[in-house]
């Protein structure tokens, strides 16, 4: 396993300000996680809001996060297309642009099987020379869920470095774990449920990458100490707090899957200082009024704000 | 209603041959359906196998096609990717490269609800000065359904030309032929629905985007004729043919969604000598053997080859 | 085939008044359907509400109908529990009770596979001496479709007399119809479609169950002898004009599956004075304020009241 | 809460032979289970394949159980059926042959909104004079989950006593575990997460409903026991082996939902003497063959045989 790649990896959050993607507040981000004590940063990841964003905004996402975070902690980048050939033009650039590691979407829209889906990632494996992740997200793959002997054969083959599994089931997250633990583990295996990250590391996860970690890097990294050190009881005692502020995300009631959480997560991100404003990528419209002050009540019993 | 985009209107299969797009072969394929009696060609469709293909592919092929077309028919340009932003990237190089229309897929990878797809698609319409198609196909879209109310209100406002309807959703399909009657019929409603033309026109489809039209193209021609002169008799023998060669798609049990059904259509298209092989883009293997032979049994007894 | 179980055959509704079933309104309605020229009618389907009545009262409204039907038509019972031991237990009741075909569900609440299923209505067949009919209504059903070619085996084998599809997939029921003409037409193919009764008559439907024609059976009738006597103009335009007063199933937005639609049957029943309350079994709760309003009003417009 | 259950209360097998209940073998079931250490016994589970089983069958089963049990620990009972009308005539005969408490299923078959769904539960506690719990298994119901606050609600007022939740998402049951918490803990929330019983109990869980624990009850009451003096790394490993062991459920690759899992846990059972047959209630066939002999291979390295 590759150990770069363990331990408490955000996906980052796209700030926006007047329509544009703003860089300034990018920064403030990228420091307070990494000061925050996280042990990776993941770019063009759902809470990216990666879908939104054209080729040329991802590319400068790429660019400045990379400047800015120095090398002081890697950088994997999402690489969001259809099938291989088009995700293989992402990976390419971002490689270019200096990440450290891909994670691959496995193919949507298009409607594959699970060999056509170990092809396209030996095909981007063959193509793209990083580490690579396979990026396992069910929700927005029409349910596709990857196939467990299939990812450790892919680690086994040096294909892939590791798995991001957003898929929310942990008898197969389980399984995973005990497969690749019997091929000699050679995936890093990393959980985005970010809810559960105590129950996670405790049946063996490599580490998480949490939305939520956005707005609160810090307890995630106490977490994975926590559990590193075998202390489960402070394990879920953290876990237990981050679970109350991320509440948030169940204040925006009716909106979209990508307007709620995401919203939620930039309203309280705004109200700390972290960024300009709570804004989205269109057409997603930010949260306000009500529910805007819903969400600021629960930071700010947790002591967020 | 834009009359222009009514009738018979097929998907345009993309030929490939050792790992290339097979321009010769594509030539032929629109030869043959100009000659068919079709009313425009649809690119970039789930039958042209748009999510395999990289941009420099899709602009290559739109780029040909409407040489070769040479105005006898319009020629319709799907704009399929993610969401808004990204969609009027593809729409605005497809308007340069001479396409007549824009089918736009809602918003995919992306969670989002009616009201952000209706802004999506108004601000595709701002951004691109052609008529707009709305691409209607949940099967891809983690199960997502156009509103009928908000596709009519976009349609009045001119927003929206028409409606491609792959949503085998007859009670929707036919509120919608109803209330864009109700309102002027400023829509074209197409059907997508290749196997119950008939019935779909019966109740007052403007016309269709049949996928299986790549290997029939005449009879289509012939039910779209049949159906307006009101011979529902004819309409519905020639639709039973066509839906005898259509049996061709449920031979190749197993394979995934992408690569049954497009793959015997290439399978027979081969036979027919439209195209040089019945060659798929990666990672979509092209059917063989027993699955071969089962299809074109088939496609011989309907004499199709 | 067995030609008494074609044509119109409306699903009954169970008429309820102080949470109890209300046997007097169930005689009118018996007697509207039959003047209305229906040509059978199907008791315990989903129209009546079959999942919240208990065995005692179930069978006092196969006895009932029974008894009021006096022979004019058939009377066909649904036969619905989860497996086959269960379904027996019920359809033998009602065969007792005197219904001439059973309508048996496919199993739910278990999980089965077609193999299963094909069991499941060979054991019912042989257990209970009356012509059988295969319930095919995924939405209830964890989305199972049964599998035509099954179908048309056990067709062709007499375990089973026909088929009601109430799937919604018209390419399904366009193949089960070329599938079972092939074999000489030993099922008889109901549609459940009640919004494209006119397209499904015109690929070769021997009949409907319209949960609507229990709020105007006549019209349906018409439709029957127009497409009998293939003047498909007038079936759409007799369809056009049900699909106008169907449009009362679209007004009571965010209520249940089970409340919205047969709340607004009952609804205009209840104002056409057909049954004496729209009262629903519990826990379902009858429509009223605006949304009652809303019904009446298209039901006005309509002419029904 | 009533602590009468919590800790491990499987749900119990249900022998056949010769296509009748085996009582014989239940009896000896139930002595191994109490002898294996668990909490409690729940009845009319989807183990128990109650979809299957008669009203007779059912309540002879829990007339039998009662009886062999004496006292010893709770029997719970599953009133499994379509509405609460149905399901209270299940719970009253369960009461009446002695059961300790009802588990309610949600309304199934029919379409429910969560304000039915709530009067469905308040209906059943009037009705039944028994600690009532709601069984949340999304699968077998159309993929409804039951709400959070609903749950809490209904048991703040002690309608439900506790909740068996089998829907595999853990982010709403660590949400119903802190809701639960902060309402003072009325609900007993049980896991049926049988492969993340540490995780589950980490987290907050009164207890677990393991259906492979007819196959291994002591590892789960020693899991049970380490988490109670908090020793997790311990759990963890109990667990870990108990995964081993549940393998054999993904052994029948290509079996129906109800025949794979249940299938394979009888196969074992069969060899270890607990129980006669392996055979399942029709029409599920039992394991056999190759399937089989994969199933026992895997018992055997685990040392179950």
């Amino acid at each position: 396993m590759d150990t770069r790649f363990t331990g408490v990896i955000p996906p980052v959050v796209t700030p926006f300000k007047n329509g544009e993607v703003d860089y300034d507040s990018l920064d403030r981000l990228i420091e307070l996680l990494i000061e925050g004590g996280v042990n990776g940063l993941f770019l063009m990841g759902s809470s990216g809001q990666t879908a939104y964003l054209t080729d040329a905004q991802r590319d400068a996402i790429i660019e400045r996060t990379v400047a800015k975070v120095a090398g002081r902690v890697p950088v994997l980048a999402g690489a969001i297309d259809t099938t291989a050939a088009r995700v293989i033009e992402q990976a390419k650039r971002a490689r270019a642009l200096g990440a450290d590691a891909i994670v691959a979407s496995c193919p949507f829209y298009a409607l594959n099987d699970m060999a056509e889906i170990e092809d396209h990632f030996r095909a981007i494996h063959e193509a793209v020379d990083l580490p690579l992740f396979a990026y396992d997200v069910p929700v927005r793959l029409n349910g596709k869920k990857l196939d467990t002997a299939m990812l450790v054969r892919l680690g086994t083959e040096g294909v892939l470095a590791g798995v991001k599994d957003s898929s929310g089931d942990d008898v197969s997250f389980r399984r995973l774990v005990a497969a690749n633990e019997k091929a000699g583990h050679p995936l890093a295996v990393l959980t985005g449920h970010e809810c559960v990250v105590d129950g996670m590391l405790l049946l063996g996860a490599d580490g998480c990458v949490p939305g939520y970690g956005n707005v609160e890097p810090r307890p995630y990294a106490d977490l994975w100490e926590a559990a590193q050190r075998g202390d489960w009881a402070e394990a879920r005692r953290i876990q237990d707090g981050i679970c109350a502020g991320f509440e948030i995300v169940f204040v925006p009631v009716g909106r979209s899957g990508d307007a709620g959480g995401i919203g939620s997560f930039k309203t309280v991100m705004e109200a700390q200082g972290t960024i300009a404003s709570n804004e989205m990528p269109f057409p997603l419209r930010a949260l306000e009024g009500e529910v805007k002050e819903g969400v600021l009540a629960i930071a700010r019993e947790r002591g967020l704000i």
